[in-house]
């Protein structure tokens, strides 16, 4: 069974994807919901976290781990992968080797939490491959909240959107990672300020085709089952959450409260 | 001493007060900075941290506890004057005092996270002494967020609290409760936008009243200490928060990280 973890419901955009390239899997998500945001807190914080929610996951019986979160994935990878025997996948990694295969002009962007952004996870695994590569980061703190609120279509968030993007503007980039799983929902808002040329890399897709490939790689670390279920455990629920849940699958979510 | 929690730094505008009008008491503050913020999470969740919170507190000494945070006043006192046996004090009733007192016409705007507008406190604690009053209430859950990121002058900011404060445009309110400790620090923004006739209510202020008149009518609860100290705890330390705390004091703040 494949185990995802994030900090709150915007990792079901990675679960969601999963789920549409790998039908026949079952899947536990865990959102923690009841710390939700990761993205400010501090890396000590985030990795003991992510501790917690992969214990979590593996006492359900997950044989794969994938870190739906870009901010914990950032800063508890390593951590996990000394700590735990099962493969830990991240977001980061997919979405880098996307924008490497993608930048014509190596002038790439990456927009996402303060964590994600001041880890420079980004920066290090693309240069690493292409070190002809430049990167410019924005931290934008405020899309999360902005996201969590259904505030997709009001004129503030463009004007928020507009001030972030900015400094990305006259640096002529050719690709944008939206390095934060909640990113996906502004997706249009975003090219529509970015413009029409700058290729967007949606770390949730780039992620579920990873999941999809490693699988194929290693068949044997999923152990075979009858049907595929998907369960989505939080460790808290609210409103806000259920709503951002339904958008995310354009179908209402059980979200099992442990 | 005198024990004060809250969900994060903006309860630090209690504490600040608490010090202006006792500076001879001793005070421990703990700052819930892991898992702020509460106001977008279930009363459960938010009980349960509180109980946490004011375990640690009676672990360092505290005689009396102020809940800091109108989310965590709003759905935890009751939990916690059961459980504990020490006075708790909270910020809803101070400020609910303030506005029965203050309003002449009856009509009292209330602004707050989404715990603290949807338990309905304020209104049933101020329409118990003046069931004559109305209450209008709206819930700002972008405001924190916004104060955190110390976006205090930015038009954005301004624009979203011209669209949180519309609905009471039109409600001839003559004072409004801010009811959230983040909100004084928007409190001539609020002003500019609700117009100068409407007074403002500020929770920390009143709190702060409210446990200086405690404390002369019940002395005894806290025991003389030579010299007054005070210590910020916090479960995690951000810059976003070290800033916060340093613009409520207007100097820079120890936070002691546990």
């Amino acid at each position: 069974m494949i185990g995802i973890f994030d900090s709150g419901v915007g990792g079901l955009t990675v679960a969601r994807a999963i789920e549409q390239l790998l039908p026949d899997h079952s899947l536990t998500y865990y959102g923690d919901i009841a710390k939700t945001p990761y993205g400010p807190k501090s890396p000590e914080t985030i990795i003991k976290y992510s501790i917690h929610n992969t214990e979590f996951l593996l006492d359900k019986g997950a044989e794969l781990i994938v870190i739906a979160c870009n901010s914990a994935s950032s800063v508890a990878t390593e951590t996990l992968r000394k700590r735990f025997h099962v493969p830990i996948l991240e977001v980061i990694s997919p979405a880098a080797q996307r924008a490497i295969q993608t930048s014509k002009n190596g002038r790439i962007g990456v927009i996402g939490t303060r964590a994600t952004i001041k880890s420079g996870v980004y920066e290090k695994k693309i240069t690493a491959e292409r070190p002809d590569c430049t990167i410019f980061q924005v931290a934008c703190p405020l899309l999360v909240p902005l996201v969590e609120e259904d505030w997709l279509n009001k004129r503030e968030t463009k004007m928020i959107l507009r001030r972030y993007l900015h400094p990305l503007k006259n640096k002529q980039i050719d690709t944008l990672v939206l390095g934060c799983t909640h990113y996906p929902l502004l997706k249009n808002l975003i090219q529509a300020r970015i413009g029409k040329k700058v290729n967007l890399i949606d770390s949730s897709i780039e992620t579920a085709h990873y999941v999809k490939d490693f699988l194929i790689r290693n068949p044997s670390v999923i152990s075979k089952s009858k049907d595929a279920t998907h369960r989505y455990y939080a460790s808290d629920s609210t409103e806000a959450a259920i709503q951002v849940a339904k958008r995310i699958f354009s179908r209402p979510v059980e979200l099992i409260v442990i």
